[in-house]
């Protein structure tokens, strides 16, 4: 099982590395490449348009301002696109956001939260989850280790 | 393969339908339901607690204004969940994406445009195409036949 | 009389201590939990069907991003619900505001502003002091002390 | 038991008759009223100055635009104040819920949903039955009801 | 010639000065006041009420988040008002701006940029020149010296 | 005394004759132009640069999208501006608001509701009566009148 | 000299046509495509790859939604892009707006108002005028056309 | 061939510098210049009317706030403008961007994102670039160095 994280430009690596933190974590191999759909658009189609060949099943395209990244992709190749808004230095992300979670009819973008890195990683797993059963066990043991993390909190407040 | 489809009401119909046809398009099967995270809650719960026993594969959550039915059938179940924004009579949806798509870190809601029923299915269909290939080769073909309507379009407009 | 004031993350602790401080202030009981809609929502469930029986009378919901903890507590018990927004990293608190407020007929969240905790409080003993008539007298002296303060501030800058 | 119900313009009433119903189906009293913040303040200081000596337990305000109502009323009445904001002819309702929400520390007005009229009159009822017993054997009924109702229009559904 | 400059709160005095300092340079006699639209609302209707027979003949209110200040003053006098609306933690003075500017039918604020207190002090001396030719030959000289200052930054930048 | 109101094109005039109609109600002379900031700027300068020697005293320029006429009209005139920002047909006046009001350090325009010509209107009487005495008695007619008005209103509701 | 119109979809074309009929107003060649970035993005990158070479020397691109058109073809050609923004059902233009005129550095898309398409024709018109002397002469007829139409309509206003 | 740069204040200069600079890079001849809209706009009549005479083939307009340069400039000369929003201490950079991108119909402004300096450049060498075939080279190596850029970007990544 392989995914592909796929980002603009490299001052997106800090939040980008939290999804690919997640996808390590959850034991799937992870391709992470900077690519541009404006600056280095062929190599965008060639990446995408190879992907399924190349045995990547899931992409994840983080990107900030008019975040086209995802919606190119998602052009040239039939696997399910991850889009991640990155929260830039005007509009705090908005721009980002409406950019991806906007796609016209037939060519969908999955959108998480703005700098929802974790998020975007946890939503490759789910979907590689549906093919693979032990992607689905660790994700039931995620969600149960987040549920004890957040009873903990809870106890460390009562008195 | 399954899908699923849930709404918090029934004026939530004549757009989430467009998603059950792509669905059937597809030849995926698919069952609607009308669940609401706030009036029926318990229903809410059993539905996602038994989705993935159920033999539901992926699930469509529609809702509008403060849209918690993604978030709450996230939290119940290990399955990808969709968020469907639905256009309300104020704000033009910008409630319903923002309570979609920001959710916390640690349960993804992977959201489509507002009012993208269209997407939303063919977001399910390429989620399952990771384990079915015969959805992945409809996929390609729907791909193509877009490409064709937009070309004969695009003739229809040339001297 | 008593009051609960649930938050969805640790991290909502130091805008939630405000309201706290108020209730408090107002002798009214508190029970301070961490309880989230998503990470654990049997406990969320749990808390609120039980809410009304453990003598609680008003709850204080706290968080932000995709805000749901106040809609779900609502759905599961009569008592009313503040809806307390978070500001967090993006957004400015819009999307905790519009997660909140927004809710769809039937089950409505009584909301205050973004990252407004004294006002949650307040609200809480204003809702108390339907039934307790000595809270309706402290928040009349509590008035009446806010109104000095203004009067010295203003006595302050004149020459 | 009594409420209040404020409107600013008797434009308003269309939607404020919502939560007028809502009132009269618990059998709440209601005094409903046409007060302006800006045109008829010292009215609006008097009926809010008296509402506590007159029996009134509750008040929703509604207004549209810089909506002050609430905010106006809160200022000289420690009685709880529900903020209705009305979607006028320009931004879709968003400086009416921005002038009524965001009220400053010390006097809060607890917001429901723009032209939320419906949730304004449940609001109202359960703050009431913090004290009235009867109101809260009412709101479940209530709950219950909006349960089987979406429980029928799922069935309705189903093939 | 006075004016009034009227803020809802000590933290607004850091901008408020600004205009002040703009009403010193141009000689008007200048009442600043803390008065509370909220906290103090007596006062603030006592205020406005005899603000004409006080010898003031415009009023600058400035005030963030809900702000009603500069309605709450115009309800009460004659008189013109001008808004300022100062930006706070959250929402960057949207808020504030649009609880001012979108005053309903009959009662106008005169609505200046968010933190524009020096606009402030210069519509209200705009205003007075209708009356007082000294003021108007003083605005024409500081427009001038405005002239002349963008002429000198100019000439600073040309080789 | 003299009032001038301005648009950018004649279709805002159903808008704007609400402000004319005010300004004959209180007897105030009115000349009203179409002048375009941006296609007749020669215009524009010429109108505002003599307006002072015409015996204007305040003039409302109203205008929508990038609203730029309250603003050239002030570059060439110490007369206090009045800006109306006109909804169009795109961002609900939005635009039209920000384009006004956040006029740069120097050069204010009091700004109005978008498509609140009456207040456009009752703003330039309010100046106006700074100078004349008969406005403000008018003024205070208006007001009362408007009591009288909501007062009726809140009368015919009741039982 | 010759300019080329692109579009994302037949649905834009009655928004569209109004930038087509500028450009054969003045006389420029004109090539009026419907090119999908998503949809058909083989066909946008042959288009815009082939361009210059082809004669076209200013692009306009119409999209509405996560607009990414503009963005796409400029990837591929140094010709200058002009974005059109259409508005669609949903955010009121808001989406396609940011979508086109937020490009990351290195890159741009010279971006006219929402629906703007006269104004798209007007501004490839003057791109094309820095070459042809003859199109600079006709925009200057054009501006003169407009101010005597804006002299005219005001002319009409005066009694 | 020659550019101008003018912004509305020297605050604006150190984004502005960035466009100098990309202008610099490409060799072409630029004047930069400060002249404000609102405090010198004879000079901004007198600079636009003259501009095309003096050899000036394309403007580029950076203002902040109400950013009403680039529409001035605009109605005063037939060549094309660029707008460039420079985002201030509130708002984020919406209003600026409002204020230049929705030009109404007649007069387009060019306009780049937020503080986008560098494509305020990159698009005036694009529009010369119509007329000088030299920028076009150059333009074209522009883009291949960019796209090495991210090249070696994505190599740096790679393990």
């Amino acid at each position: 099982m392989k995914a592909a994280i796929v980002m603009g430009s490299k001052s997106d690596y800090p939040v980008v590395q939290r999804a690919e933190g997640i996808l390590k974590e959850f034991g799937v191999d992870c391709e992470t490449r900077i690519i541009s759909a404006h600056r280095t658009p062929r190599i965008a189609e060639g990446f995408a348009s190879a992907a399924e060949e190349n045995g990547i099943e899931v992409i994840i395209a983080a990107a900030g301002k008019a975040a086209h990244l995802g919606g190119v992709l998602a052009a040239f190749t039939p696997l399910p696109i991850i889009g991640l808004p990155i929260k830039s230095s005007t509009l705090d992300g908005l721009d980002s956001l409406l950019s991806i979670v906007q796609m016209p009819k037939g060519v969908p973008v999955a959108t998480v939260a703005i700098d929802g890195a974790e998020n975007a990683g946890l939503l490759a797993v789910q979907i590689l989850s549906v093919k693979y059963p032990q992607l689905r066990e660790k994700m039931k043991e995620y969600k149960q280790k987040m549920e004890e993390e957040i009873i903990k909190m809870d106890l460390s407040l009562q008195p």
